[in-house]
Parts: structure tokens; C-alpha cells; sequence
């Protein structure tokens, strides 16, 4: 199992609310990839999302966004982590 | 207090032991501008590096970034977080 860091452009003025949603709507498709969506991040003045998520491989995260409607090709996996 | 994520690009091939180098040099910095580097995560493939921080400002965080060596413009206030 691999971390996985992606970032998505355009949530401009999203809210808490809509960010919420859109975050279900992942966890709704994760199961299937064997994806985990474990936190996400809103700047809502530049519009930048940043999920970080656990699974398989990066292409199972890019299927699991597209899937749920937000799809990003800016996908990293993040093999190493300080916390 | 806020909430950041910045990024930071070129840090190809760069190891764990690195990474916590520079984060290291980080929290030397951080306490003048009252922030504090929570995680950061590597992708030494691409050479990307995000960095999860709270703080007063952007501005904050930038300086801290720059005292330590690894400056960066590209820094997001996260006011929406999903855990």
C-alpha cells in the first residue's frame, strides 16, 4: 500500500459543505480500488485541493476521482512522509 | 491561526534522511514567526514536497522556508479541512 498526495485546480469559492460532498462521493468509489481518501485540504481563494490518500497504485486514485466527478492527473506518491 | 500547505519542486532523488534534514532546519526557524511545520510528504520521483504548516500569515511560512534554504512562492491557506 502506497500514500499518495493529488491536487485538483478550479474549487474557487468551493465551501466546507461542497468540499464535504465531494468528499463522500469519494469514499463512496474507494472500496472498489482498495483506495482511502484520508484527509483533504481547501484553499478556497486560489481554488487548490490537495487529498491525501492510501492504495494500490496512482492510476487506482485517478480512477476513483473520475469516478466520483472531479477527475486530476496531478497525482504523487509521497513514499516518504515526517510527521 | 491559520492553516498551510506549500509546495515545493526539485527535490529529485532527495532521501528520507534529507528530508528530515531540512525539516529539521525548519523547526529551528519556525518558532521567530510563531509557525509550526506539522508533516511533509516527498515524492522523490517527481521531486515534489508538500508541507502541512500552521502560522500567522503566508508570509509566515515563506520566511521560515527561505531562512531555512528551501525557499518557495507557492504556499495556500487551507481554511477547509476534511479529516
Amino acid at each position: 500500500m502506497a500514500t499518495f498526495m493529488d491536487v485538483h485546480s478550479g474549487f474557487v469559492g468551493v465551501t466546507e459543505t461542497q468540499l464535504k460532498e465531494a468528499h463522500e462521493r469519494d469514499l463512496a468509489e474507494e472500496a472498489a480500488e482498495g483506495v482511502h481518501f484520508e484527509r483533504a485540504w481547501l484553499d478556497p481563494d486560489s481554488g487548490k485541493v490537495f487529498c491525501l490518500s492510501t492504495g494500490p497504485s496512482k492510476e487506482s486514485v485517478r480512477r476513483v476521482h473520475e469516478r466520483a466527478g472531479h477527475p486530476t492527473s496531478e497525482i504523487y506518491e509521497v513514499s516518504v512522509d515526517i510527521a
